[in-house]
C-alpha cells in the first residue's frame, strides 16, 4: 500500500525585501514551501490553519500543483499568518520587520481522521506543544521529522527535548543547534543531542551545505553552487519537504536512503531561493530537479 | 628524473592564545607549516630569511623532519619575524596583537642556484613584489602556486593580478576572494579571476571546507569533521603544502589529481589545528595522513 505523507506547518503571506527587490503579501509559510517540494515525489497532504483573507486564487495555485489542501482549516474573523522580512543587508540572515500571528493563535491541532494513518509526517516550525499534540494523534507513523526555531528553543527548550523520543529526525540550522545545546562545536553539539535520545539530525549550514547525523554515522554535503540567491525565504522548508518526500517515495528508511534524500533536499532548496516567494517551486518538476541533482554530483567527490 | 619542490615563505616565532591556553615564541611561519606538510610526500626545500635569534634546536626539528633548510638565509643583527595573535574569542578569526617584521624587511629574494630548476613552487604569503622576483628566477617550473593575504590585496592589488599569468594556482580564503574581486558571491567572484587569466583557484572556507576551481571545472569539498580545534594557526599553509607536495609526488597535473590533492590538503590541515604550533605536523607521517583521508571519504558522497 502507498505510504501517506502529511505536512503540518504554516500557510502565510509574506512581504519580502532582498537586494533584488520587494514583494508584498506573496504566498509563504513553512507548510507551503515544504509541501511544494514534497509533491515532486508524489502525493502530499497539507494541514494548516488560515484566515479568511487567504485568496482563493492562491489556494488554487497550491491545489493545482498537486498538494491536497482540502483540510486546511479556515478561521472566520481571523487574518492569515503574516511575516515581513528583509535580506537587504545580508542574504544569509533575515531581519524580521513584522510578525502577525493572527490565526496561528488558534492553530488547529485536531488532525482530521483521514490523516491519522499517515506513515510519513513533517512537522514544520510551529509551537512544540502543538507538535506534540499532533504526533500524539498519529497511529501509523513510520518516519516523522521536526523543524523548530530560535524562539521555541529559547522559550520551550525542554519541550523540544521531550519530542526527541517521538520523532525520527530533527532539522536544525547550525545557530539553532548551538543555541539548543550550548556547544560551539557542531560535532560535539550533535553528540549531546544523541545522548538525549535523538535518532537522526540534519544540521543546515546555509550556503555551506548540511550534515546528516545518525548515532553512528555521518554524511557531510556542500550546498549546490549558486551564482545568484534572490530570496532565501523557505529554503529550509523546501529542503525538508524534498527530504521527506523522497523518503516517502522510496518507502525504505536507511542511512543510505537518507543520504540520497539529502541530495534532493539540497537541490530543491537551490531552486527555492532562485526567485521570490514560491515561484520557482510552483514551476519545478521532478525531472528538472533530478537533472540538477545529477549535475551536482559531478562537483563532489 | 625526480621533480623538485621549493617552498618560499616565512620562518617565524609565534605567540598564540586560544581557548585552550597560551604558547610563547613557538615555531611558526607560513613556509614552515607548508614544508612540514609537503615533506610527508617527499623531498622539499624551504627558502626563507631568518634572524640571528632563531634557535638551533628549532632548526634541528625542521631538519630532522626531512625538510631541506640548508639555504635558509640568516641575517645577522636582525631578529626573526614574530607574530602574536589570539583566537580566544573566535577560533575562526585570529586577532593580531603584534607583528614584528624584523628580518622580513630584508627578505632575500635572490634564489640559490640549486633551487632555480625546481619544477614545483609554492610561494606562501609574502610581499607580491618578492613573489614576482622569485618566480622570475625559476627556469624549469611545471607548477607554481601562490598564497596572499588581505594586507597585500589592499596595498598591492594590481601586483597580485599581474602574477596570475605566471602561476598555475592561487589560494585564497573566502574573505580574501571577496576583497580581491569586490564580489559577494563566491562563484561570481571566482569567474572574475578567471576572466583575468587565472588558471586555477582554491577557495578556503575554514570549517566549511574548500572549493577547487579551474576555468571549466568545479570541485566542492567539506572540511574534515573536527570535534576540537586547539590552534588554527598555519591551517592554510599546511593545506597548501600538502596540496603541492602531493601533486609533486604524482608528477602529473590534471583536475582529477588536484581533486585528490585537495583531500590530502584538507586532512593535513585537520591535523595542523589539533594542537599548538607545529607539534601535530612534526609527529605526523604519511600513513597516518592517508588513514584519515580514507576515513574522510566515508563521510562524503
Amino acid at each position: 500500500m502507498e505510504n501517506k505523507l502529511l505536512i503540518v506547518g504554516t500557510v502565510a503571506y509574506d512581504t519580502i525585501e532582498t537586494p533584488y527587490g520587494k514583494r508584498e503579501r506573496v504566498i509563504g509559510g513553512s507548510g507551503v514551501y515544504a509541501s511544494l517540494s514534497a509533491r515532486l515525489f508524489g502525493e502530499v497532504s497539507l494541514f494548516s490553519t488560515i484566515g479568511d483573507d487567504y485568496l482563493e486564487e492562491d489556494l488554487l495555485k497550491l491545489r493545482n500543483s498537486g498538494i491536497d489542501i482540502d483540510k486546511l482549516k479556515r478561521i472566520e474573523g481571523e487574518k492569515s499568518f503574516f511575516w515581513e522580512g528583509s535580506y537587504r543587508n545580508d542574504l544569509n540572515n533575515a531581519e524580521t520587520l513584522k510578525t502577525e500571528l493572527n490565526c496561528l493563535l488558534k492553530f488547529e491541532t485536531k488532525i482530521p481522521e483521514e490523516f491519522k494513518d499517515s506513515n510519513f509526517l513533517f512537522l514544520a516550525n510551529i509551537d512544540p506543544d502543538f507538535q506534540k499534540e499532533i504526533i500524539g494523534q498519529m497511529n501509523n507513523l513510520k518516519f516523522s521529522a521536526l523543524d523548530t526555531m530560535n524562539y521555541w528553543i529559547e522559550t520551550k527548550r525542554e519541550k523540544i527535548f521531550e519530542l526527541f523520543k517521538h520523532i525520527n529526525l530533527l532539522f536544525l540550522n547550525e545557530g539553532e543547534l548551538k543555541l539548543l545545546t550550548g556547544e560551539k562545536n557542531t560535532f560535539v553539539a550533535a553528540e549531546k543531542l544523541f545522548n538525549s535520545s535523538l535518532k537522526n539530525l540534519i544540521v543546515k549550514r546555509g550556503e555551506y551545505g548540511s550534515i546528516l547525523f545518525s548515532k553512528d554515522n555521518l554524511f557531510i554535503l556542500p550546498a549546490y553552487p549558486l551564482r545568484k540567491v534572490v530570496d532565501p525565504t523557505g529554503a529550509g522548508d523546501s529542503f525538508a519537504g524534498a527530504f521527506i518526500g523522497f523518503l516517502r517515495k522510496e518507502g525504505e528508511i536507511s542511512f543510505e536512503k537518507m543520504k540520497e534524500a539529502l541530495l534532493f533536499a539540497t537541490v530543491s532548496a537551490s531552486f527555492a531561493v532562485s526567485d521570490f516567494s514560491v515561484d520557482p517551486l510552483l514551476s519545478l518538476d521532478f525531472e528538472t530537479l533530478k537533472i540538477r541533482k545529477d549535475e551536482f554530483l559531478q562537483f563532489l567527490v
